[in-house]
């Protein structure tokens, strides 16, 4: 056995937990994955007979006393994020854990002192700075390629609106959907957002309004660095999953496409046409997904800094809750209000 | 001779003036030029000459008492275009005029009195609107193509910023560049707006900020039907001549890109590429220039409307006002509170 | 008057006849047209009062023996360009003639000894040299901008079969249609073609097997250079008119696409589309006709070189008939065999 | 364990064994590797150590007397494949082996006779049939999207010729390159070949010539159906990876780009840019190679026919020697000819 293997154990194996155990078991050969837990039984075996995990821990608790494990995979419903970071921080594991840490700053800000404590890495499920159209915006900016950022738009869009008991519990658009957008404009400009200005409202799904919560929205984002930037969102884009980025630059432009599943054109009688593009967020962002836990194993093995950080997981927070508030008092609102 | 030709006289002999006498003279069979003014007598004969105009006026006044001219071409400078509009409307001509009419709302009301009171025919320089990109979204928001408009993303970037002198007198970005932008958002959606939101900066040329303009900035849109829109504008896109729009429907998107001197595509070591888009005003919407003209020709011809209003003209001017008083009070301004 | 203006005669009223009448009319200012000739008398006038043309001619002897004229234009049927050549230069005016100049060599070789003789200028109407898209591929591959040519492809597809009539007096797919790609050939390489093969058949329509043509082919050249190409024809390609050419250097490849109306991409709940192409070869190539035409006028006016000479008219006449002659005996043909 | 999990034993741990052993441990949950064999033993061991293979096989025997055994990957050098096939049929097992079988027909007949008689599955590593572009055109001509095919284009081009000592053992651009579109040709139209020409030189790199091989060809085909395809090969095309298809049909055009590692386009002063396409055929195919094994151990699974038959394997071979005669003999071959 390779004495630099990394040894996970993972909490949760829901639809995200599976993205993760299969990327360590057929992806990552650097790491394995000791042990499993979920409060459904269950969901852990099934995932656990998949994937060659060997344990089923009976509870979180189990997996953070295992001496042979360095690190947690953190997969279960967000309420329980904050409390689990701190008690795997406290038992010494390295963690990677699904965005956001939590809606409540002063839950994140616990977790995050926890972490600081035990001097453990953590690392935040981001996934689509890893993504190669993401990443490769990002090395433009940071080489110059473009000059400095001047307009940054970020188009984010669900093919469709998930459920409504999802929405209800989801912590509302700004804190479930474009939160990751929120980190999308941080790590692409490498800047920070001083204010944002929210136009918002129902159009896709009436009854995500009589859920208290919004279906589109317009952020406009002021950068500390003179950047202005938009993120839209919506929760209905009925060609599929539309996510793209465009910054303008004072040197040129970059723009991202779509990701398709083939580079097909059929011209007909009627149109020239190529299939929809992918559809499904795991589709889109597989690689993405694989390459976060493989650079967050490296980030451990080596003793450097995961890519991720926790500075990183609270902004976006902040941003939501100042977008939240910018819709609710129609006026422009500083992030600092929020962080105060 | 045709009995149907419609014989215009032109007043103004620039850029946009020879861009109107070329379009009559050699596209428009339907349609010839008798007269032209400049108060710059060497460029209107040098225009009569290229585009064979058989007389040059010593005045406006000169053309509006000819009576054998149906029609005038206003493309003078912007401040004297409200007044000649009464005085050819008072003489019984039918008038196409360059936008727009004014920078104060209170002379684009006295002209379109004046127009009304006369009974003549006027369409607005708003020729983006005849571009072939333009038309179809526009037709495919009619036509219910993509569905309800939900958010409307409109992006219009000039390569480069103008000479400062012209900057001091434009009437600033929204009401000389925006304005455009405005009356494409009414059009595109057939929708009106409530109230903007302006980000803005001076992020392209320092000069612009000193002379009291703005060179880069996002308006929000607040559509009257609940659709979200964004205008970005910048005086600096190094690549080129930078016009696109994207609308997110109910049922779809349709989206346009630029226009291309060709569809050439290179691919060597190092990248695959294609030449820039076209740079420059005239060349990107030459087609939309002779179509405009075409069809108020068409309009006079057949004693139809013209296919943008005197109201078409009055919007965007209120919507460029509202715009800049919400950058300067820095909050969301009703498109109301200026019309009052 | 400028004295540099070019007058042209023209003989043919029909389709081309229009194209070149409406180009010297409505888009060269430095050129007019001062006399019409046609068989048919009604088409004639009809296109006169359309552009503006003074005199209907009697005969294409009057317009030849018109002193004020300079040049003509000869854009009656194919069997009557060899013979108004001969008398175009024996009058001394200078010729610009609709492509090809005769199908049987003897007669386009009597026509260029007319031509040399009188030392009138001569162009022949291969228009796709002067499209945006063909000249730019030229202009890298004689720019070195993809290093030497390996491998050539051009792609030349009509929207569908014309009537059968037509078919029956064209000439054959080869000396029809497939002539302009043989000029493409020889002008994006700057090279010449040692050796054909032909693979065809009827696959559009089994009238055109019927009345002894072919509506699809694909012909091998073999160039001087060492070079490999390809043409495909095809009569039918439902989408459009298909005009492309790709060729692989040794640094780099280049490529051109179709031309659309616009430059929208529509994405619904199916499928991501695009309007068709253009479909009719006048508006694919509106441009390149006025194009040649005042590279013409400007090669008369300077007393320089036309761009497509005598002897680029009579190559790609003897390319088709080697690629026939390769289908007919199915074996590689050498030109030479042709030629000789 | 999951009694459907199918049991390989693999030959070869080169690059393409590496490959396969990669998909079947960490993207293949339905199979296993229990043992592996190479000549090069350190190899073997290096293979094994990273994919978990548990028997490093002193020989091939010793996998093909393996009772555990269900099925082999033959990923060894080209000449040893026939042989291997024989005596993994003698044994009872399935096999996969990777292409061409032999270079010589009665090598090839000699296996398939064996594979015959002793009742396993074979099947041939023609990846690219599992590309999700490749598979969606012949799903478009199976399904009649675009009608009857009329015009087959197959463009196969490699970034760079391969090393000179490979040329020499590699069977000839025809039997090492050409023969995975010669497959292509058959996947795509679902028709056999009747006849072939070739027009091929040495343009890329002298070398190859000296070696008595060719770097660039074009192979003309004529279809049983009537239709007419090309396939264009090249050694080298500096800017990557090129493979691409295109068919023009009776109801339609459908063709394929390349395939990008992002889809990211950068405007600049100069240009309109994107990165280079994939570069090494196992980033373009990675998804193929993982499809064909899957589809492999589903076909063993079920005990139905595999995707590629052993008849599929023996076509592409007879297409390449009735290529190469064509070049040798300068004229157009019937496959017939070479089947014998």
């Amino acid at each position: 056995m390779n004495a630099k293997k990394l040894h996970f154990g993972i909490i949760g194996a829901g639809r995200i937990g599976r993205v993760h155990a299969e990327s360590v078991s057929f992806r990552l050969p650097e790491a394995d994955i000791l042990s499993i837990y979920d409060v459904n039984r269950p969901a852990a075996e099934a995932l656990a007979a998949h994937c060659g995990i060997p344990k089923i821990a009976a509870s979180a608790d189990e997996i953070f006393s295992d001496p042979r494990i360095d690190a947690v995979l953190i997969c279960s419903s967000t309420e329980t994020h904050a409390d689990l970071i701190v008690r795997a921080a406290q038992a010494g594991k390295h963690i990677f854990c699904e965005k956001p840490i939590a809606f409540a700053l002063e839950r994140i800000d616990a977790a995050l002192a926890a972490v600081a404590k035990a001097g453990v890495k953590l690392q935040i499920g981001f996934n689509r700075r890893f993504d190669s159209n993401f990443a490769r915006v990002r090395n433009a900016v940071r080489s110059g390629e473009i000059g400095k950022p001047c307009l940054v738009h970020i188009v984010s869009r669900d093919p469709a609106p998930p459920p409504i008991g999802y929405v209800r519990t989801s912590g509302g658009l700004f804190l479930d959907m474009m939160i990751h957008d929120f980190d999308m404009a941080r790590f692409l400009t490498g800047d920070d957002v001083d204010e944002v200005y929210t136009a918002a409202g129902v159009l896709a799904d009436p009854a995500i309004g009589e859920a208290g919560d919004l279906d589109t929205a317009v952020v406009v984002l002021q950068f500390k660095s003179g950047a202005i930037g938009t993120i839209d969102n919506s929760r209905k884009a009925v060609f599929g999953y539309d996510q793209r980025v465009e910054i303008l630059g004072s040197e040129g432009k970059i723009a991202t496409e779509n990701r398709f599943p083939n580079e097909v054109v059929v011209s007909n009688g009627k149109s020239v046409y190529s299939d929809l593009p992918l559809n499904f967020f795991m589709d889109r962002y597989t690689e993405s997904f694989a390459q976060e836990l493989k650079e967050f194993v490296q980030a451990v093995l080596d003793g450097k800094p995961t890519p991720v950080t926790g500075a990183d997981s609270r902004a976006p927070v902040i941003m939501a809750l100042a977008a939240r508030r910018s819709y609710d008092e129609h006026r422009p609102v500083r992030v600092a209000e929020v962080e105060g």
